[in-house]
């Protein structure tokens, strides 16, 4: 709708510059990455190309075809591990280039039922967080093969 | 996708057993609501009707649905306020009845560029917060046309 279709890499974007995290799938225009964040295994981050900072400035088809990546990452978390709730959050307020986190949340985990940029409320067995590490592969694979299929 | 197309109401639940905030506009199957979060004026919710948890419990006609409200509501904190950054989030963990966060984030915030779930970092003058609460009339009446005009 706004912003031009495909602008320029921005210097000093740390998601312009480099992948953000381990690539699971790179697609036309977006990348799913496993963030690796501390406490959180189970958190990905679907990841605009493009430098765009605002939701609304995909048209509705762009908006779609990432919609549709987010919903195949969230479909793999809940089919494979089973999670409390799923975390869905386009933020964006420290790197203004468009990634939608996408979380697998478990009620025991560091913050449920915060968020997870809340404070945390408890710490976590580590065996738990390694139970769900190795799901992730069984995760990616999913990931992987469903977007496959839709393409 | 999974679930029932229109599950029951959901006895002590919040956005079941009531609107959760000021409603701007009720649709066929979702409301706008203006949250009136304390230090957030400008915070929106797309609450859907049905008592649903998960993104992926929608098809994506219904996705579709849900996300050009969060695009109308998102275009118009645009369009009315110039936020620094958008917040969109679709959490859940306490009340797992699907419902998006539409938050306009402004650098002078109690909590930017931290997440408005995270600790505050600053405190902000009641004439900021009022000078937001005077324009949410305009985005209210925005989002009432879009809507109008898709309808």
């Amino acid at each position: 709708m706004t912003g031009p279709a495909s602008p320029l890499p921005v210097h000093g974007c740390p998601l312009c510059e480099a992948d953000g995290g381990t690539v699971v799938l790179a697609g036309s225009g977006w990348r799913v990455i496993r963030a690796n964040e501390a406490g959180f295994p189970a958190f990905y981050r679907v990841v605009l190309t493009d430098h765009v900072a605002e939701w609304t400035d995909l048209d509705e088809l762009r908006q779609a075809e990432v919609l549709r990546v987010v919903s195949v990452v969230e479909r793999a978390l809940r089919d494979q591990l089973q999670p409390t709730k799923i975390n869905l959050a386009a933020l964006g307020n420290v790197v203004p280039h468009l990634h939608w986190h996408v979380i697998a949340r478990f009620d025991w985990d560091s913050h449920f039922p915060a968020p997870v940029w809340a404070v945390p409320l408890r710490q976590v067995p580590e065996e738990r967080l390694q139970g769900v590490q190795s799901r992730l592969s069984c995760v990616e694979d999913q990931i992987r093969q469903r977007m496959a299929a839709l393409a």
